[in-house]
């Protein structure tokens, strides 16, 4: 689609060179400006990552967060600051993880793994089981119950390196950490041991969550290193392998009160017109949620700011939300659609950033074709700022609920190259952030927000 | 001319989709496909920067270096590797330099910082004077000899966090490292001090070349980090400094012996027109050349690799060249150039990556405007790898003097925003390349040299 948008944008950019782009051109240097210079993200990512750290819902590092980013959005300057009640799920990690795998020469091999976000733990004494390699779902299948039963599953499935667009790579191989244990268990499978979803080599297991099926056991699971699992494969192949073990740790608590954190700029013509920036104030345990999804979170508090700081003022409303609980359970995303329905709020327009804090690249719409007129005249307006197109695709899962309400939903794209080095692991951190990029980021943002502001959608 | 550019690509577009079109992507979807899974270039980049290191010219390092990728290449396949010699700059840094700043409270703050490469050491106790700030080389000027007699000059120009394109403010506010000291020598100064051009505050120290006027004496000069550039002029505007002092021990040496590094694969039906991709070899002495410019180099010996193992006969020569010496001469650009013209080579097109590992988005051309037309009826093939743009500008300084042949030109046109970062700092190590962002970059270089070398320029 990338191509036929590039076609209409460039067709449109003789006809569209009016007073009025000159004049939102001028507008959003402004901005930009700003943003490059005196851009307060980066020191407020760090703050997040540094001062709070990871912030898995229901922690007390999540309430922090909380706060922290409420205080953020009132020194940004927005007219309201607001929290916006959630009842979450608690998952808990507990003591770390430890696994191996028993070869037949009396050898243990440790692995890289962390438990699956959302799963029961082992009983105390830890899990051993005969293990069984599948490369993907149709295998599981294929080999059904008489092999699976009473033996861990390892779901060996790679990621392909030839997708150039990672987060297709990661929707297409993802199954085995989705529904992996789900299916597995459906087979009476005793565990599951699934490949990290990154598409490099590396040692590090990735978390990240999973939905069991209430009509199956509940069984434990584990993502293991790419690394280990590429070993462990070979040593399947070798016939190597007596058994795996593993012991987690971790368990469901009760849910848990949390909020959103919303911070408000009312629009000086149509305040009831809604547009929603945001990301996810929540993050994985294992590290920092620097780029899942600080960057989100700092960007969006980063458009008030800039708005505010250049005297900017919006038409329309502008909202920055910093949604609780996308990683395991959307609780923060569905509060705030119920809210917006309840109050029968008018939604135009809601833009996420999920993707991490890297070089903007384009963004991508759900839209219909009315509307994808007047946002397609914009896109040579992003040229200057790195930004090429404008494609139909995704939002995200925190702006994907405000479909209902008949908004246009949007999504940053960043380059991806770089998102599953770090995605739900250990290396989600601060340092692993460029300033430029994830101001750039905010850039682009603050301009397609404020342009929907200015000439509403 | 970038938006002129995409409007070119599109409108062609919709009359080019032949089959012959059609054929070249799978063409290069075979290649990308090559690279992405089975690319040798991550794991030799990691060899360049891990067991071998710097690489400064006439160093035993870039022998090793001549040596390892004239390996590579064989390796890679090529039909014939050589070594083309030419006589390099032989500068080396001597001890770490050390450096102060003395405050009128008796007090020391001590500077992180670094000789400019091919400067003159201080003398042996070091260079002690008052110090005088200016922002720009105007002010320089202003002041005069009463002004900068007897003192050290701090080039304090910061590098504009505005410019989207990171490498035109490094050409815009570069001034004061590349004739910085030779312009203070001509108004009596005994010494330069620079602010780092790195974009960001950071504690690093980023070296480079500058270029001494033979009219005026050779004083010695250092960077300074940007965060002490930054205390630097807040303690000048207070008035606390009494003086600067620093001690550099480097020389140059005489020239010393070297090579470009080169691999070719003959073409099967115009083996006379020869296609050039390259980097350089040579690299500053302070930490890896991981991005400037083993991506460049490794990419380049990639290309090689990938059209020997997917078995494409390219009709026209494709030659791999690992320039020597250009940080601090250009003595193998000189080099090769020399024997071009001497041998009467026939040199249709020279690619040149030299700026960085990061995620490619664009390719810019020293063009005329009949092969301008050829050129962008490809951009819409580059799409779905990550190249959006095809703009005028320039090549790179090894591939440059190749302009007399009247060959087309062309840059790899990477992300900018990380560049300044690491950039001839000691930050610019292996860990700060991505691998799947070297190998896309490899796959646009790969499918243009190509392109070039099945149709001709």
């Amino acid at each position: 689609m990338k191509k036929i948008y590039c076609i209409f944008s460039a067709l449109v950019l003789f006809s569209f060179a009016t007073s009025a782009q000159n004049q939102d051109s001028v507008t959003i240097k402004k901005l930009a400006d700003d943003i490059l210079t005196n851009g307060k993200l980066y020191d407020n990512l760090r703050y997040l990552c540094k001062k709070i750290g990871p912030r898995l819902s229901g922690s007390a590092n999540a309430q922090k967060a909380v706060l922290a980013t409420a205080k953020m959005l009132k020194e940004a300057g927005a007219d309201t600051v607001y929290l916006q009640p959630c009842m979450v799920p608690h998952w808990i990690r507990g003591k770390k993880e430890t696994g191996y795998i028993q070869l037949d020469d009396q050898s243990k091999y440790n692995l890289q793994l962390c438990a699956i976000g959302n799963t029961v733990g082992t009983a105390v004494g830890g899990l051993r089981a005969p293990v069984i390699e599948v490369k993907n779902m149709a295998e599981l299948q294929k080999l059904g119950v008489d092999a699976i039963k009473g033996k861990i599953v390892f779901f060996n499935i790679v990621m392909d390196p030839t997708y150039i667009n990672t987060f297709q790579a990661y929707g297409d191989f993802g199954a085995g950490r989705f529904t992996g244990p789900a299916q597995a268990a459906k087979y009476g499978a005793v565990g599951a041991m699934v490949r990290s979803l990154s598409i490099n080599v590396n040692d590090y297991p990735h978390t990240g969550v999973t939905r069991y099926d209430d009509a199956y056991p509940k069984i434990p699971a584990v993502c293991i290193s790419t690394k280990d699992a590429n070993w462990l494969s070979e040593q399947i192949q070798s016939k190597k392998v007596v058994s795996a073990y593993f012991k987690t740790n971790c368990k469901m608590l009760p849910d848990a009160p949390s909020y959103n954190v919303i911070g408000e700029i009312r629009g000086t013509e149509f305040p009831d017109e809604i547009i929603t920036v945001g990301g996810h104030l929540d993050s994985w345990d294992l590290a920092e949620g620097a780029n899942d999804d600080g960057s989100g979170v700092t960007q969006s508090i980063e458009i008030i700011r800039a708005l505010k700081a250049t005297g900017i003022k919006p038409l329309r409303t502008i909202r920055a939300v910093m949604f609780m609980n996308e990683e395991n359970g959307g609780k923060g995303a569905d509060a705030y659609l119920e809210n917006a329905l309840q109050k029968k709020e008018h939604h135009i327009f809601a833009l996420e950033s999920d993707a991490g804090g890297f070089s903007p690249r384009g963004f991508t719409f759900e839209m219909t074709p009315d509307k994808e007129k007047k946002l397609m005249q914009w896109l040579p307006l992003f040229y200057n700022y790195g930004v090429y197109f404008f494609s139909k695709g995704g939002s995200g899962s925190d702006v994907g609920p405000l479909r209902k309400t008949g908004a246009v939903l949007a999504g940053l794209s960043p380059d991806s190259q770089r998102y599953f080095d770090i995605h739900h692991a250990a290396t989600d951190v601060f340092e692993n952030v460029s300033e430029r990029e994830l101001k750039l980021g905010a850039v682009n943002m603050a301009a397609l927000v404020w342009l929907v502001s200015e000439h509403g959608l």
